[in-house]
């Protein structure tokens, strides 16, 4: 063995190599997002791009594929948690080794620039500011799965990238299913006769109030506030910088406390899986998230499954009314109607829970045709408005409400949108199997007793990290393979009880 | 020139590659200061010494050497800046070249750790718990001294990182000139029958008052607050980001609103340096500052010259009330009473412009002492009490109010103190030569006119960046060489003014 260990701790040292820098590009970011003054977008793309030219440098110098093969080679063979680190180092070595360092600079330069162009665009509501650089962004996608390479279209190499294990193919078989499912439970929801809503709740929440109530909540569901923060950003979003750096943002809407506090039990989902990945793994691939979809299904799991329980806001309900006063005027079954409103939405993240998958469903509709090269990004505007009156039954009344409204393409983040609604699906389903290993859940849960769940979530998902694809993680926590039917047998339920 | 224009073009381009990296550094460092999770620190410390050490590797490669030798040896030789670039280039690179990368990272990683010892330490008065990482800071100091090398003592090498161009030797003339004058004119301010207090403005002033105010002023004295920003830290700093991204730190007493105003002037006398130097240069020695000397000239310069003046106090007063109404009891001369009032007082940062050097005499012998090993680090308090006592007469009560009280130490700025002094120097001097350059200088500040003084600031500071050696950047600036007599002549001028 101490033939092959030497070359064992070079890669461990590699990795945690990488993670450092990848936790310095991640500061980049974070900060680019919530802090950095307007003028300086340029040079921090600048900053970005090096940093990550840097640490692809480091992840595809010959010298990592040849104490890979001397791993692969070893007699005995690794095995064991080894083993997988092994195969997912290899995976990640052999994938990126295809991408010359020039191009991973350009694109993050281009990136870093789109982002703050596509910020004023969406203020602006002015997608021909935006146009140019998608398309820029679309060509280096483009040409970034052509050198990954893929067996039927370029989208399955950039969705490789997010979930590995899926393709195109299946994506659009499983959405294909799901489509008029949820289609015919938000018609369910739309055509009852007394469907509540969200502005029930309306009222004025000072953002003080919502501050003070979320920094109570947040250690109580177990996040740990000494090695992470919330603060504040136009677009919410989780960013684990660290072992002990968990940062989240989120935004304040003074009339509707349901912003801040969905946002932050979503972004909340996200960090206690960041929190519970195993530090002593920090470098190695299992001490990282699995993929984007199983990182969502922590989020959905905290904002949906918990968050918008009955339990929920009845445990809560006191606090709430601590925090402010005028809330009382309403009943805790109020509250939880508003926050379980079916209602027809233009913006994704505000979006209810049964039509959310619907704004989705388009977005990988339209950027699997944006990718292919079958849509022009100057058509995409009209394409996306005739797709969202034929599912949401809407008509976008402007491009800030319709194609421009999320960060994700902006970033060059194409073949990222699928994994929120498979993170949706796996959600549901962690929620059945912990259901069923947890007798005593739905006690602990009504008295605020968030560790038996975030204990199982620990063992069952967290303390894996990357070492299973998603499908057999899941398939491990849960006795089966990912299935649609846990889902949406929740929101069928779930309009009826708003229903009763 | 074609033939020696490569490698100039290949020097720039290291040198852009180096600025970027030292702003993300800067970011990291700035992060650290001010939001960084406390859990986070070790592993804060390993993404810092990780960059520094990409740093020193890129800046020591040969070929750098090989470039600036091409460029050196070109005929015909080139002169001007591009001349002075190469000085300055060659300069670092001989000095960098002596430090190995690995005692670079070590360095690095022992002063983040020690960064939030100290921090503690401060806190909790044990000074024990922070002695340990004061000795192995020094252990280092001391060996990257030997590899720099220097004529008379180690300390000298330390000052050249700060101060090129002064050794300790001249440096001690000069501080033994000043100690007897300085502790001369002191004396007469605390045997004044009525020397004001900072007291007499005692009252409350809410934080978000100081907020508006400040950031009504920073804009009206030159600073850009798209191109940097304001914020809160224990220990107020500015850090230079990026040529539009000057940050800025500060923190506030609801008891005395001095506090954040003359720490927020300070620091904005550092940020407008930053921010006028030129941005076309970045990259150069000729887009940097010239000295930490120089910086502290431009700190001083604004909060004491500008902004303990009779013309400040006056112009601001208006606005001072609107942000303060309960000021309207006091007079503008009674706050311009308050903001010069000459004390004894522990801390450096808060100490009045009489006694401030005093601070940093103290300092620079108990430093100088500490790199000889003349005087051990378990000592040191005893040693900083006695000198303490000496110099200032007052007995110190404990350490955190003592020999904690600075990071500086904590971060291994072993030489940094005796800029401070410098910067007074200079400040004062520069001063009185701006006043005999724009003889409107007194009418456009008491119109609140700050742009007269920037701009001569800009002309003969900022815009030659690191051009010159800081004692020829003086002596071009104001017409002969640094000398204390300015700084001198405007002390013994306030105090007669504060006793008439």
């Amino acid at each position: 063995m101490a033939s092959i260990s030497i070359p064992f701790q070079k890669l461990l040292q590699r990795g945690r190599e990488l993670s450092l820098l990848g936790a310095t590009g991640g500061l980049l970011g974070w900060d680019q997002e919530t802090l950095l003054p307007p003028k300086s977008h340029g040079f921090r793309a600048e900053q970005s791009a090096q940093i990550a030219g840097i640490a692809h440098h480091l992840a595809t110098t010959p010298e990592v594929g040849e104490w890979l093969s001397a791993c692969e080679n070893a007699k005995p063979a690794f095995d064991g948690p080894v083993a997988a680190c092994l195969v997912r180092w290899r995976r990640d070595y052999n994938r990126a080794t295809r991408i010359p360092v020039k191009l991973v600079e350009e694109n993050e330069r281009a990136s870093g620039l789109a982002r703050s162009v596509w910020a004023r665009a969406r203020k602006d509501n002015h997608f021909a500011s935006f146009a140019p650089h998608l398309e820029k962004l679309l060509s280096y996608a483009r040409q970034m799965a052509d050198l990954w390479g893929y067996s039927e279209q370029p989208y399955d190499a950039l969705l490789e990238g997010y979930e590995p294990g899926w393709t195109t193919l299946q994506i659009e078989t499983l959405f294909a299913k799901l489509q008029p499912r949820l289609m015919d439970i938000a018609q369910k929801a739309f055509a009852l006769p007394s469907m509540p809503s969200r502005k029930n709740l309306a009222g004025h929440y000072p953002r003080a109030g919502q501050e003070k109530f979320l920094q109570s909540l947040l250690p109580k569901i177990g996040f740990d506030l000494t090695a992470g923060r919330l603060d504040t950003s136009t677009h919410p979003f989780c960013s684990g910088l660290g072992p002990y750096d968990t940062r989240m943002t989120t935004r304040y809407d003074e009339s509707d406390f349901m912003v801040s506090l969905y946002g932050v039990l979503h972004e909340a989902g996200h960090g206690l899986y960041d929190q519970g990945l195993p530090e002593t793994e920090m470098g190695t691939p299992l001490g990282q998230a699995a993929s984007l979809g199983i990182h969502e299904s922590q989020s959905r799991l905290w904002e949906n499954r918990v968050g918008r329980s009955h339990s929920f806001w009845k445990a809560w309900w006191p606090e709430l009314i601590r925090a402010f006063p005028s809330l009382t005027r309403y009943s805790w079954e109020q509250g939880w109607l508003a926050a379980n409103a079916v209602e027809r939405s233009f913006i994704r993240v505000e979006a209810d829970e049964v039509t959310y998958d619907l704004h989705i469903l388009l977005r990988f509709q339209l950027e699997t045709r944006l990718v292919s090269g079958d849509l022009k990004v100057c058509d995409l505007p009209a394409a996306w408005n005739e797709l969202f009156q034929k599912l949401l039954g809407l008509e976008v009344p402007d491009d800030a409400k319709g194609c421009l409204q999320d960060i994700h393409w902006s970033l060059g983040g194409f073949g990222y949108f699928p994994t929120y609604t498979l993170g949706n699906l796996a959600g549901s389903q962690l929620w059945q199997a912990a259901r069923q290993s947890l007798p005593e859940l739905a006690v602990s849960l009504e008295s605020r007793d968030y560790h038996p769940l975030l204990q199982w979530l620990r063992n069952s998902i967290h303390a894996h990290g990357r070492r299973y694809l998603a499908g057999d993680l899941i398939q491990r926590a849960t006795g089966k393979p990912l299935d649609p039917q846990a889902h949406l047998s929740i929101l069928e339920q779930k309009v009826k009880d708003l229903s009763a």
